[in-house]
C-alpha cells in the first residue's frame, strides 16, 4: 500500500505509542492531591514544558485540548465571546476564505447563532491571503473586530500564509490573532512568540502523536471564554480530566517533529518534487494547485481536468493508493472544495482535484506505486466522465 | 500503596490498553474514503455497536466525545441552545443541586452568559433528589424548561438518584432529560432505553478505558446544537477526527465493565461494607454520608468531625493511602463541597469529609492498610485543628 494521505492522519511514532503505554500504566488523576495524582501531574507538566520549549511558548500558554477541532472552536468562539462580552461593539469575526472547516464552521455558527458579523478574507490564485486585505478590514472596522483567524498552512493545497505579517497587523490594532497551525507544526518552522499570534492550534495526530489530543497555545494576556466548563483545569479555560497518557505521547511527538523538521522537510520535499515532476510528465494537462514555492513540503495537489476526483480516488484506492480529494473531514459529501473555489477555480476544476500528502513513513516506492497507477486511473476516470456528461446535460 | 480513589480515575484494563495499541498501529482517518480510512471506520462502528448493545442504546445514539466533561457540556448547552432556538420561551434549565461541576458550571454559564433562568432541585440529607421537586418545577414552568439534568449517581457521596422516575416525569412534559452516568456505568445496571432519558453521559477512564474518550448517548429525536463545529462527524453533533484507538479501547472497557458489573458490585460492595464497619468501629463519631443503601458499591464517604479533610488526606497520603476530599476536579481549591452543603451539612462537617472509592483492582489488603493508618491520622488531624481553631477565632 502507498499511503499518500498523511495530512488526514499520519502514523503514530513508535516512541510516542511507547510513551502512551508507559504513562497509561501509571494510575492517578493529575487533579488529585495524593502521590499518585501528583505523579500524573508531574508527567503532564513536564510534557507541557517540552511542548512549550520547542514551539516558542511559555508553559502556561499551553492549553491541552482534545485536538485541532476543539482548539479552533475554543480560539474563535472563546475569544469572540470574551471580547464581545467586554465590549458589545466588538461583534465582527474575520477569517480567511480557505480555513479548515473547524474554523470556518465555528465562525459561521458565530454568525448564524450569535449574530456576529463575519468577514472572509479573499485569497489569490495560489490560495494566499494578502496582508492588504486584512489591512483594509482593520481600517474599515478595526474597533469592531473581536478575533481574526488565518491558518498557518492550507490543509488542502498546502499554501503557506503570511502569518507573521497578518499577526503584526492584528497586534497593531489590538486584535487577537489566531492561527490554525495543525498542518504546519513539524513541516515548517513554527514559533509561537516570534509569530506574533495570540493563539495557535496544534493537533497530535497530524505530527505522529495520538488522535484526541491537541493544544491551543494561548497568550498569557488573551482571555477566552471556555467551551467546556467544569473542574477548572487548564487555567480555567478548558475543563475535563487531563489525559496524562495522551499528553505525554503528544509531547514526545511534538518534540520529535519539531527537532527533526529541517531534515524531514528536505527529504519529504525531495520526494514530493519528484512526484510532482512525474505526475506532470505522465498527465501533461494536470494543474498543480497552490503556491508552487511557499507550500508544505509533503503536499502535492492537482486538478485533473475532465475527471471526477472521487472517481479517481476510488480507482487509485483499488490499486492500493491512499489519497484524498481534500479535507478528510468532509469526505463522504461530494461537494466542490471551498478552498479551490476561493482560489478562483471553477466547479469542474474543483471537483477534479486530488491531494497527495507525504509524511514521515513515505518512501520513493510510494511515489513509484502512485505513478504506476495514476495514468491509467486518470484515463479511466476521464472516460467515465465523458460518458456521463452528455446524459447529465 | 492503597489506591482508594477509583472515582477520580481507575486503572485502564490491560485488554483495553492492548486494544488501544493494536488500533493505534493501524493507519487511517475514519473519515477518509480509501481502504485505510474504511478500516478505521469499521473499527469505530464496531465499537459503537458494542457500546450501544450493552448500554441499551441504538448505535446511532452513541456520540463519541472527549469524555464526561464534554458530554455534560454538550448535553446541557447543546440541548438548551437547540430548544431555546426553536422556542424562545424555553429559557429555563433545571438541574440538581448536587451535580458534578461539569454539569453545574455549564448550567451556571447558561445563566450568566446566555441569560437562562436556572432552577436547582434540592436534595434530602442523603443527597437524593425527590421526584416531587421535579414535578413541582414542571408544574410551575413546564413550558419554559429547555432541559433537565440529574446525575445517575453522585460522584462524592455515591447516592443513586431516582433517574427513571425523574426521566418519566420529564418525558411526560416533553422535556429532554439528561443524566450524567459517569459514576454509574459498570457500577450499577444502566440501560439507556429503559431509563427514559433523552441523553446520558459516559466516560472512559472511570470504567477501565482511556482518559480523553467518552460518549453522549443521545436519543435519535433529540436535537443538540454542537459545541464543536467542523468536519461534521457524529451526526454533525460533534466534529473532530474520530479517535479510533481511543474509541476501540473505550468499547472494550465499557463492554467488560457492563458484563462483569454484577459480580464486580457484589465483590466491591463487600469490601466497602467491611471498610465502613471498621471505620465506624475505629472512629465512633465518624458520620457516614450519602444514602446507606441506594449508593454506588465502591463508595464510602465520611465526615470526621473536628478534623480538616485536606489535612487527613495528606496524613493518609504520607502513609501510602490515596483518597479524596471530594471531586478530584476541584482539588487544590479548599472549598467546602457543594454536595455536602446541599445535603444540609454545616461548613465544618463539609470540610471534614473524605471519600474512599474502591474499584476493579481493590483488595482486602487496601482496606487493611487504610484501617492501620486512619485512626492515628484522624487523631493527628483533630489535634492540628484544635490547635489552630483558637488562633483563628
Amino acid at each position: 500500500m502507498a499511503y499518500l494521505d498523511h495530512a488526514a492522519t499520519t502514523p503514530m511514532l513508535p516512541e510516542a505509542l511507547d510513551a502512551y503505554v508507559a504513562a497509561a500504566r501509571q494510575i492517578g488523576n493529575p487533579s488529585s492531591l495524593h502521590a499518585a495524582g501528583r505523579g500524573a501531574r508531574r508527567l503532564v507538566e513536564e510534557s507541557r514544558e517540552r511542548i512549550a520549549a520547542v514551539l516558542g511558548a511559555r508553559p502556561s500558554e499551553v492549553i491541552f485540548t482534545s485536538g485541532g477541532t476543539e482548539s479552533d472552536n475554543l480560539a474563535t468562539k472563546g475569544i469572540h465571546w470574551a471580547r464581545r462580552g467586554a465590549d458589545r461593539r466588538r461583534n465582527r469575526v474575520v477569517a480567511s476564505a480557505v480555513e479548515h472547516h473547524a474554523v470556518m464552521d465555528a465562525v459561521e455558527w458565530l454568525g448564524s447563532h450569535e449574530r456576529a458579523d463575519l468577514e472572509w478574507l479573499p485569497v489569490d490564485e495560489a490560495g494566499r491571503v494578502s496582508p492588504e486585505s486584512l489591512s483594509a478590514a482593520i481600517e474599515a472596522y478595526g474597533d469592531k473586530i473581536s478575533v481574526i483567524s488565518v491558518q498557518w498552512a492550507n490543509n488542502e493545497v498546502g499554501t503557506l500564509q503570511p502569518v507573521h505579517e497578518l499577526a503584526v497587523l492584528a497586534a497593531g490594532a489590538g486584535i487577537p490573532f489566531h492561527t490554525d497551525a495543525v498542518q504546519a507544526v513539524g513541516q515548517v518552522p513554527v514559533d509561537f512568540a516570534a509569530s506574533g499570534a495570540a493563539a495557535l492550534t496544534v493537533s497530535g495526530h497530524k505530527l505522529g502523536g495520538p488522535v484526541g489530543v491537541g493544544a491551543l497555545l494561548l497568550g498569557r494576556d488573551v482571555v477566552a471564554t471556555p467551551l467546556l466548563h467544569g473542574g477548572g483545569q487548564e487555567r480555567d479555560v478548558r475543563s475535563g480530566t487531563l489525559d496524562t497518557a495522551g499528553v505525554v505521547a503528544f509531547a514526545v511527538a511534538v518534540e520529535s517533529a519539531v527537532k527533526t523538521q529541517q531534515e524531514y522537510a528536505a527529504r519529504v520535499a525531495g520526494l514530493r518534487d519528484d512526484l510532482v515532476r512525474r505526475v506532470r510528465a505522465a498527465v501533461p494537462d494536470a494543474i498543480f494547485n497552490g503556491d508552487p514555492v511557499d507550500r508544505l513540503p509533503g503536499n502535492a495537489h492537482f486538478s485533473f481536468p475532465g475527471s471526477e476526483g472521487d472517481a479517481l480516488l476510488l480507482l487509485l484506492d483499488a490499486q492500493g493508493i491512499a489519497c484524498s480529494t481534500g479535507s478528510a473531514c468532509s469526505a463522504g459529501v461530494a461537494q466542490p472544495s471551498h478552498v479551490l473555489l476561493a482560489m478562483g477555480a471553477d466547479d469542474g476544476r474543483a471537483r477534479s482535484s486530488l491531494r497527495f500528502t507525504l509524511g514521515h513513513t513515505s518512501t520513493a516506492e510510494d511515489v513509484d506505486e502512485l505513478l504506476a497507477a495514476l495514468p491509467g486511473a486518470v484515463e479511466r476516470a476521464r472516460r467515465a466522465t465523458a460518458w456521463k456528461s452528455p446524459r447529465q446535460s
